[in-house]
């Protein structure tokens, strides 16, 4: 069972460029969880004890605005983290977190996490790197709200979700509540639903329930990219 | 003059914490210049030599798309840090830089910041709480897009200019070229100027020329913050 965190850990990328003895230390402390659809993991504002990183299924990470609207902070699925800037919020969960899809998620207690910030300089530089990489990503993200239509908003997400490979198929698996991914996106259900129609139409990508088939990543990619300032494959992307 | 360099840094919420060693070392090799409006300082895809500290005036981070459009990454100014993660990036600037009202800039080279971050575990530890914090912005910012109008927005960013003093009188400085906001905001000229408007009657704000008057900050956070999930004065964004 350690062992196979152990090397879950490794292939994610939050954890890369760790030493073994690191990932070691940290899978000795973990625990994988199964979990069902509708699982409140934690609340905002609630004292935080451990972080997450998803194995399969999806979470939600979610705010509530003082008019009492709720706000779609991410969608995540599996090699996705969340819990751990809780460290930099005094321990309090910044965003609460919800269990959207049958999920299987191993938690670490943010005190090993801590602990290795503290005493392990090579650690902390990691987590630099790994935050920096994420900075790049929202900065992209906002970007895009203003500058790519609906139709790309959509296949940008979905080839976020695939290995980035330059050309040949891929399936990505969306949560099957697609709501979800409009509010995610900041669409209206109505508009995901459109522009999710004309993608398919520009693309040729199929959808068959919560999958999603695409035969020609370069296809998706030459319609999605073009309003974005970054260049596909996204170098800060890479899931591996 | 290093001595001003060195007060003005610990001033600096991107230095804060660090011991007055840190600070002297870093102010040694710093250096402070004058730049004219239309400055280019660096451009997307270069390599980085240095990282930036605005003293004064404003300078306006952007990229290219694909499709030749420009994407305004921010417009930032007194006491706003940039340039700095290139450092992840492969020593390349992942964003251009040009002055946009005349300004006062100091600049470190990055070899002085990878030192620290290499040498110095409190530097790096102080690094990722500064990255935390800028993070949990942009969150916020990617959840405005969706949930706040558009004098709300307005209302928002001015707020983050004034030193978030919970009552009490504020005084703004915007760039003289309102178009510069408009786009950070990721609105239309013509959308930017009705919802300056509407924010004026809604809250009494006072609009002279680049100068915003602000009589009652608590009525422009009640009225620009109740679409936000975060509770005014913003704890992440104190500027001291």
């Amino acid at each position: 069972m350690t062992e196979m965190v152990q090397n879950f850990l490794k292939e994610s990328l939050f954890f890369s460029g760790l030493d073994d003895a690191t990932i070691k230390r940290l899978s000795t402390v973990a625990h994988l969880h199964d979990y069902e659809k509708g699982k409140l993991l934690f609340v905002a504002g609630e004292r935080a004890q451990s972080f997450f990183i998803i194995r399969a299924g999806w979470v939600k990470l979610f705010r509530e605005t003082l008019d009492g609207d709720q706000a779609v902070v991410d969608i995540l699925t599996a090699r996705h983290v969340f819990g751990e800037t809780s460290i930099f919020e005094n321990d309090i969960y910044p965003y609460s977190a919800e269990v959207v899809e049958p999920a299987k998620i191993v938690s670490i207690p943010l005190s090993a996490l801590k602990n290795e910030i503290e005493n392990n300089h090579a650690f902390a530089v990691a987590m630099l790197t790994s935050m920096s990489r994420y900075r790049r990503q929202q900065e992209e993200e906002i970007e895009h709200r203003t500058l790519q239509n609906a139709p790309q908003r959509i296949g940008c997400f979905l080839l976020r979700l695939t290995d980035q490979a330059t050309d040949g198929q891929a399936r990505v698996n969306l949560p099957y509540d697609k709501t979800l991914v409009a509010s995610r996106l900041g669409m209206q259900p109505e508009t995901f639903s459109r522009a999710l129609g004309k993608l398919k139409d520009a693309t040729g990508i199929r959808v068959k329930g919560a999958t999603i088939e695409i035969d020609k990543i370069e296809e998706l990619s030459e319609f999605s990219c073009s309003a974005c300032s970054s260049e596909f494959p996204c170098k800060d992307l890479k899931r591996r």
